[in-house]
């Protein structure tokens, strides 16, 4: 597997804390978000005498609370219909491994979470990109696009949504245009619907699974890590009507035995977290989104799309090459002391060239560090010898 | 994935219950042991606002506790050498992941742990059987039965150290030789050590990792699943002094982001554990081991070898076929209305007629259960129709 872009600037971030730079991460997207009491609590209330295996598809009372949540969220399955998986990641290898063979492809619209090639190389799969434009704000990109790259091997179009690195919220006549495609040419459609609490600005989340005709193509890959500021239980979900699909998934279950059982305890108690929880969470994810995003907007050069979900944003800058400068952040710059690390969104795309003058920043820090950083990169790019419009 | 002989059997068990017929579970591999309290109490005392990700390859403090442990038991070894995975399952899925490519083989003395078969067919590997017999043990097959399998394909040589399903437990001479092997051929050693603690009769367990030729050609896989009892928390370790090899392990690591964190704290406080927690776990289970296998041997036409490690043992039945026997057991036998459920060997042996007539028994329940569960066995004997000396 290739070394991502972000990685590779772990060690210059390490040195520029080393050297007395405050080094602010946008690059992460670890929220700073408290974990409900509820959850928390749970735990340390647990009386677990022998912490057993659970089940290889969850906790069965688990799985009845995760079926009442999507039941509130207007989709409609059942506890048989919900797998506990080891995080979402765990969730896209077990799809992945069921419906591919080695040499099978997905077309995925780009730029992508990159840790998708890493789960698609372990299962010998191949991943086609459709590039989705930040002109069109990452808009889905025309259907015919993906049309054209179906062949034999093609199994399914995996979609982030809302999407991680651009935001960006499909609308039910783009998520119609793929389900009609899918449907047409007898293919999985892999929804990662793992920031669906985080919409902005009044429009709702629309779901793969609340369309009855996909009942034996959607998959949904969920987690609770970011709904509940969870990251750290590595608990997701694999959802799907498709009954042959979830037996052979929990083939793959069985063979790893089960998720862990501290998290699923946490997370059934999650569950009970009141909605103004989220609420508030999504106030100020509203409010830091608009100081990073009007922010960087502000900057001559800059363009950022606003996102309606997640809490990502992805910026063209007036740079030769966002590797470059984002190295030269950490290395080569400083304001006032501080400095911030971005991740160059070449990471999230397959296609060589393409994101290179692009960056995602993720806006999951106060909005006093959000103000800060946004400053910090306007003067950055004043001084960066590479700078380009 | 092929569907295993004991799932198949889960339907029986089920209708055996229902018919209120009690079944004595001796096919699984939980301990009833208590988890130690001291790792109970860390999770339930841990002060955790923000259950964040930890490191991909787990919390620095956890790797230097394990390395610790690890110095302790002889094996040589910095933190930067262990990575903490989610269960042992995971750390074998990654040392495949990481060694070998679709078409590559790993040879396996059989019969193995079933879910190996599983962890191959993800990594798109083959899985390559020696035939170790059940009149030898089960001990190493000659060498030069591995060498004679060694093809352009093969990448490694995997054991289960003590062994499940076989508890046998190979000597430094039988390590020595496979030592010998892999470094005349260059090839990994990968052994599953995670039975390590459970060895009886004041029989030393030698691991791979203290062979210091090994040094780039070892790779162990370990988990406190069963050592302490804590099968639920998924907390495996993947092991190897190879720099490169877990610089590529580390890249997997990364995709699934990291190993579930209340777990962590369990585990790292589970290393303070007393050693006479396992003075006393292993006492009651040579107890439990002497009761079960000299009973079976003790009826006709029974041979099952002592096991000296894990808590599993093989014996041969005079049966036509375990599977149809482990069957009749569920579905039409009881003694004074109880029953067993066994594992059928068959599904821990890959060429297809081999351990027709075998199965495996966990000796995890307590002594009186077990002394109950040879009688049931004794007189099913008596009765089976499919008989056969």
């Amino acid at each position: 597997m290739p070394e991502s872009p972000i990685r590779k600037l772990v060690p210059f971030a390490e040195a520029a804390e080393a050297e007395g730079k405050k080094v602010h991460y946008l690059n992460i997207g670890q929220p700073d978000i408290e974990t409900p009491k509820g959850a928390r609590d749970a735990v340390k209330k647990a009386n677990v005498d022998i912490l057993a295996y659970s089940h290889s598809a969850g906790n069965e009372s688990l799985r009845e609370g995760l079926a009442d949540y999507y039941r509130k969220n207007n989709i409609d399955v059942e506890a048989s219909d919900v797998m506990v998986t080891t995080g979402g990641s765990e969730a896209l290898t077990f799809a992945f491994g069921a419906i591919m063979d080695e040499g099978d492809e997905v077309i995925v619209p780009e730029p992508f979470y990159a840790n998708y090639n890493g789960f698609a190389i372990q299962n010998g799969v191949k991943v086609v990109p459709v590039e989705a434009t930040i002109q069109n704000g990452f808009a889905l990109p025309p259907i015919e696009r993906f049309e054209d790259l179906i062949t034999e091997q093609t199994k399914a179009i995996l979609i982030c949504n809302p999407g991680n690195p651009t935001g960006y919220l499909y609308s039910p006549e783009e998520i119609a245009k793929l389900a009609e495609l899918v449907v047409r040419y007898n293919l999985f459609l892999i929804a990662d619907e793992v920031y669906r609490e985080f919409v902005y600005d009044g429009v709702k989340h629309y779901s793969i699974m609340s369309i009855p005709q996909l009942k034996d193509h959607a998959i949904m890959i969920d987690s609770v890590s970011k709904r509940y500021s969870m990251c750290g239980a590595r608990i997701g979900m694999l959802v799907s009507r498709n009954t042959i699909f979830m037996r052979t998934a929990l083939k793959f279950a069985q063979a790893r035995l089960s998720p862990p059982t501290y998290a699923q305890i946490a997370v059934e108690a999650a569950l009970d977290t009141p909605d103004t929880y989220f609420t508030e969470v999504n106030d100020e994810y509203v409010e830091r989104r608009n100081i990073l995003v009007e922010g960087l907007n502000s900057i001559e050069g800059v363009f950022c799309p606003m996102p309606k979900g997640a809490f990502y944003a992805v910026a063209q800058l007036p740079v030769d090459d966002a590797d470059r400068f984002a190295q030269w952040l950490l290395q080569s710059f400083d304001y006032e002391g501080e400095t911030v690390m971005i991740a160059p969104a070449s990471g999230f795309y397959a296609q060589p060239r393409l994101g290179k003058r692009q960056a995602r920043l993720a806006y999951v820090l106060n909005k006093e560090t959000l103000k800060k950083s946004v400053e910090i990169i306007r003067r950055a790019l004043e001084e960066y010898p590479g700078r380009y419009v």
